[in-house]
């Protein structure tokens, strides 16, 4: 934390991870609180590749709260983002006056501008808001002193945001109270409990697409989605959290694309059906099941969030092969430009016997990039102040 | 029936229809006996358009059972062409020991010769086992002298055939019995109950894919599959027969639209996944959303079977700019040649506020044409003895 001590200003700066759900969230009992209607389980994705960077500045001398988003100042009136700012103004308060030491008592009354960005392209096909979210509380928290339990603060922005709170394999239990008291995320492993569980973010478009009405409109009208929550959810969450305790990969990725599929299953019965994946995501779909199926093992897994980018899930000893069959199915060249982002993965041959079982021609223009990542750890406060994003004057700096 | 005195050839030609489910029929609980594990409800299509023709020739001088199909012979000791065959031959047995006059006693101990062709082309991706199966049975009771209920015995060559033996609007009841003697198609209202109602086949690709083997998958793997024929089909299955008894349009295309989004949900479901939409009939599901949006009415429904072809149901005051609009989105002279077929259907002109309302650019090589028909009758002989597919050698005419 610095403080200017011209302006008094007080700022803090904190990154947090994108996670990517193997059992779903789809669908909300309550849309105010943002309470699903079941449990959901995810991995969170390492920071060196994809997170969200958020400085919170706070000062007397601002005259109104202001967000700032990826360079372009945002609506702060927005209602969930108020129902974070609320709560942790609220959390603060009541640490306060339960007589808590270190508690930025000034920082209560103070405006606060908010600045934050993404190290992964809109074009990534990433939903930026759970990282988003999970960066602004956790900022939050540290400038105003709170601690504690910030997943159900963070879920009140965007729902899996309470999931990116914390690192490695996570859980989203749904709770059954009615003030959403008990919709928390927990740790169901830390990310070193698995080293060798790798991820593969698949671009195929540019753009997410929204999930809050067409979730709303499933609830509304999928009697499917209705049975998946509450007679499917509940065996999976248990075999899925089974599966990670073991490091059982072969569990782990079944459930995985089963979820998958169920999920986009209910978002087609949904009425008018909701369609998120295209030509090319069937086509990776049809690629890991053909190349499991050549090994008679599951050695690969897809899931899809709401939009047609794969998200593939392996182990370290498979992944070098993986991403050459992906190559040699969506030659780089008439794809995306520099192909493969993050983690560097060597090139390898594929034998003929491989090519021949996947047996699927090579395709022009279906993906853009694939990123490789791992699983990472929870948000964390930037110490560097030469990372803040915003100047001493509370405003954005050139870079930001 | 004609009679060839030199060989004792006794030989029937008839035709069948095609029908198109609108509640649809996925997954058995017996596979030898194809009994379902919901009912379904169909519309038989027109034999103007889309019909079987079948011809079955008796006679002693038959060394053995033969079929051609399409111009080319074919196994005939499959299991389901044998089902049919001696279901037939034992009613016709039980007929001759009850002392019924009609029955040809010589037929039931002579071999059969059938011949069948369909007039649509493969290509048109219409699964023609319905009708193949329907035309079969029916032609051989003709020539066996058997009556009586005989979508119990079309049933066992392909579930859907069962629905092809009657005109209209049609249900498949799904039997409660181990022997499957309930499971049988019923006649809910005939063609001419709603004589507006009509159909367009728009085909999208070649082939139409195989459901036996996906069917089983769905029924071993897919929980929503059972939700769904337990919870979900039993009410529509009412709410579908009370919508064709009134005409009443919008309940009919509404049910059909969510009955065809959720059999695809049940294939997505399905572990490996099935896919049978892709980007083309994704675009003709949301431009009926468009259109019936725009007026605010549900003026036309689609409905997909196992296969990307989509079939549209609509009123005849509605075809002509509907085809229109299908013209504008899928060019002719970019996409099939003579594009449309069947009823004729008038070219009209679309008002700019109907294109701007669907918003979609046109698209190459989408589709290859349309076919336009409407509900027809069942099955039935036909008289003109110039067309028998086989010759008075028992053997296929050049041109079958």
């Amino acid at each position: 934390m610095s403080e200017d001590s011209g302006k008094k200003l007080t700022m803090v700066t904190c990154s947090a991870p994108v996670n990517i759900a193997v059992i779903k969230y789809w669908g909300k009992r309550d849309e105010e609180l943002i309470l699903p209607i079941n449990s959901s389980l995810s991995v969170t994705l390492h920071q060196d590749q994809l997170k969200t960077t958020t400085t919170v500045a706070c000062s007397r001398s601002f005259q109104e709260d202001r967000i700032w988003l990826n360079g372009k100042e945002e609506d702060i009136t927005q209602p969930r983002l108020q129902s974070c700012l609320r709560e942790i103004r609220r959390l603060a308060r009541k640490r306060r006056s339960d007589g808590e030491a270190d508690v930025d008592t000034a920082g209560l009354s103070h405006k606060v501008h908010i600045c934050s960005v993404n190290n992964f392209p809109t074009a990534a096909g990433l939903a930026s808001s759970a990282a988003g979210y999970a960066c602004l509380v956790y900022t939050l928290s540290r400038v105003m002193g709170v601690e504690g339990e910030l997943s159900v603060v963070s879920r009140q922005g965007s729902g899996s945001a309470c999931r990116s709170m914390y690192g490695g394999f996570v859980q989203w239990i749904m709770g059954q109270q009615g003030d959403g008291k008990d919709s928390l995320a927990q740790q169901v492993e830390p990310e070193t409990h698995w080293p060798e569980w790798l991820c593969l973010e698949v671009s195929a478009e540019r753009k997410p697409v929204g999930s809050t009405s067409g979730m709303q409109t499933s609830v509304e009208t999928s009697s499917l989605l209705k049975h998946r929550a509450d007679s499917v959810v509940p065996a999976r969450m248990k075999e899925m959290i089974e599966a990670v305790h073991k490091r059982d990969f072969t569990a782990f990725a079944e459930l995985t694309m089963k979820d998958s599929n169920q999920f986009h299953a209910t978002c087609l019965d949904t009425y008018p059906p909701i369609f998120y994946l295209n030509d090319v995501s069937r086509r990776v779909i049809n690629l890991v099941h053909r190349y499991n199926r050549h090994y008679r093992e599951t050695k690969v897994a897809y899931t899809f969030d709401a939009g047609p980018n794969a998200v593939i899930y392996t182990l370290q000893q498979n992944v070098e092969e993986f991403v050459q069959v992906v190559k040699h199915l969506f030659p780089p060249e008439t794809n995306g430009g520099q192909f493969l982002k993050g983690l560097p993965v060597a090139p390898t041959t594929l034998s003929e016997e491989l090519k021949q079982a996947i047996g699927m021609e090579p395709m022009v223009k279906g993906i853009s990039y694939i990123i490789s990542t791992k699983a990472g750890p929870g948000p964390r406060v930037v110490e560097d102040p030469s990372e803040h994003l915003l100047g001493s004057d509370g405003l954005p700096k050139e870079s930001a």
